[in-house]
């Protein structure tokens, strides 16, 4: 569906292990040069950081975590990044520097790497991050894509997920759910595709929810919102796999429980339809869904006044006792006990 | 040939990936308590370094960099942590922390995770280094494992690859050859064993060539050796691709050339034995070779008195004048210029 339509095709071998790496990466340029000392070509980069550093890595595997199907390596590229930077701000840090490694199967040419690495490369210049490492090697089939990703941040700002206490606020950036069915959407096109090859995809309704999957952007702005509204969050993760999953992770690691309230949940008008379209429950879609890359946080009650009126912020919920448990309080106002793997529809019999 | 004797075979899918990190690296202890703040169990590891920190990635691939039929999971997960810390230490820093990310298909039990963070375990404690993040996925095909190593120096002993001037000595660690030789025995032996499964291999007889390959050792105590000589190298690499292509890069980045004398060269007995039984040339070897994981480093002259009586370094040649070329002086006295992919036999003609 979304073919390549660049015809050349160079052998990764005509340019050779070394040749690739300064070819792909040629046009880098450093912009933290106070801390990255020494970027890509010598045994490792060489950095100072005067802050504490964060550190992440990520691993993508085709066929696991991504279908060239219907990810254009350019997006595909810029979503590896933004995979690990959001790790980065989830800390409440700012990301500094990543390192790049490609494995890759001879399906792939150098203008395939160059698409990919283009990518990275827009990436890096949105969020002003330097690529100081890389590594490419041949793979015996498929991609994949590990990224290391080092943040900075002082000690008295770095957010943990175990700072949660009772009666803390439950608060989210952005809104939930539309990578998910992005990705719905997408399959759906794949399978037309596969029926008939020359069918003309139009996607333009979809526009923000196919973005919300190809192209996803972590939030450096709420950690810089947060910044300047002086507020430290108490606890912090990033949603990579699922609002109810990672409500779980800040619960069990902060030793609370949670009310969580289903009208309070922030949804695109998008979602809401798309939903209704493919008969799904929109509330499932964002409790399991997944691949928002927006930040899951609790903030002391205190702190309500600074964040209320924002737009980019929703309280969702707030923290209890761990004895209370973990619960969704639903648009009847009934208290629904959630699991550690998603949303039980049972409802709790107390 | 090295079978697993291991019969137990629990599915990754009964642990599920927390559960599995978590099971792995149960029982990492931390190590550098000032510089790890955090590691494994929120969005990101917290370090704290004091100094400069150096930085190096490695992804490794089934099929390509390892063959499960002759390298058992423990030395898998031990050879890999040491490819990355031999970059470390080819900056002269010292290796403080990893991050580890393996992909594995189905065919890996729990079990087989076990034994490669066994290897990993054991890599960390003789080298002094903490686990500090990880990922494990799902692949499509066989296993990836992708590392990144932080190491700690201060500014003025990081060692780069560009700082070798005219008339510094070259000089190796250790002995060079063996690694490449352990993988030609093991090949051969997987060959007797396709022939006839029930062969007992007898590899008694090639024990260092075998260990140079499968369980080489990085060269820690060769930062540590030169601090203690009061010796700061001019320019350094570690030895992975071969003698040849790596001193290609010292020359290339410093922008001297090189006089390299054949005699000089270190060779366990073992190596010379070996390269007569296989009927190999053991300079070829020695230059192309691959894997042995020694540093390569120039000093100024008047450390030689520092390192020369010093058994685990040889002097093996010194820079000269870019124009000067890069020649390797044979046993026979002649001048023999060397190729940027390895070794020319052509005699110059000069």
């Amino acid at each position: 569906m979304f073919e390549n339509t660049n015809n050349s095709k160079t052998k990764l071998s005509e340019l050779g292990e070394f040749g690739l790496i300064d070819h792909l990466t040629q046009h880098f340029k450093i912009k933290h040069t106070t801390s990255t000392l020494k970027s890509i070509g010598d045994d490792a980069a060489v950095l100072k950081h005067e802050n504490e550093i964060v550190v992440t890595t990520d691993l993508l595997v085709e066929g696991v975590h991504f279908d060239l199907a219907y990810m254009p390596l350019k997006h595909l590229g810029y979503k590896a990044v933004m995979v690990n930077l959001s790790d980065v701000y989830a800390m409440n840090a700012q990301a500094k520097q990543i390192t790049v490694s490609i494995a890759c199967s001879n399906r792939f040419t150098v203008e395939a790497l160059e698409e990919l690495y283009a990518g990275i490369s827009a990436a890096c210049e949105v969020y002003n991050v330097d690529v100081v490492g890389g590594d490419t090697t041949s793979s015996v089939k498929g991609m994949q894509i590990s990224i290391t990703a080092i943040g900075e941040a002082s000690k008295e700002n770095i957010t943990y997920r175990n700072g949660a206490k009772p009666n803390d606020l439950l608060v989210v950036s952005g809104d939930l759910g539309g990578a998910f069915l992005g990705l719905k959407i997408l399959e759906r096109e794949k399978e037309v595709f596969k029926v008939n090859p020359n069918a003309q995809p139009d996607l333009s309704e979809y526009t923000y929810l196919v973005q919300r999957q190809l192209k996803p952007e972590a939030r450096k702005d709420i950690v810089e919102l947060l910044a300047a509204l002086d507020v430290k969050p108490t606890a912090m993760i990033d949603i990579s796999d699922g609002l109810s999953s990672e409500m779980m992770h800040l619960c069990k690691n902060s030793k609370v429980g949670a009310n969580l309230f289903e009208d309070k949940l922030p949804l695109d008008p998008k979602v809401i339809s798309t939903c209704e379209e493919f008969k799904l429950d929109s509330t499932t879609v964002v409790l399991n869904g997944g691949e928002d890359y927006e930040l899951l946080f609790t903030i002391d009650q205190n702190d309500f006044d600074k964040i209320k009126a924002n737009p980019h912020l929703s309280v969702i919920g707030h923290m209890c006792d761990a004895s209370d448990g973990i619960h969704l309080i639903s648009q009847m106002n009934t208290k629904i006990p959630m699991k550690a793997r998603g949303w039980s529809a049972i409802e709790d019999e107390e």
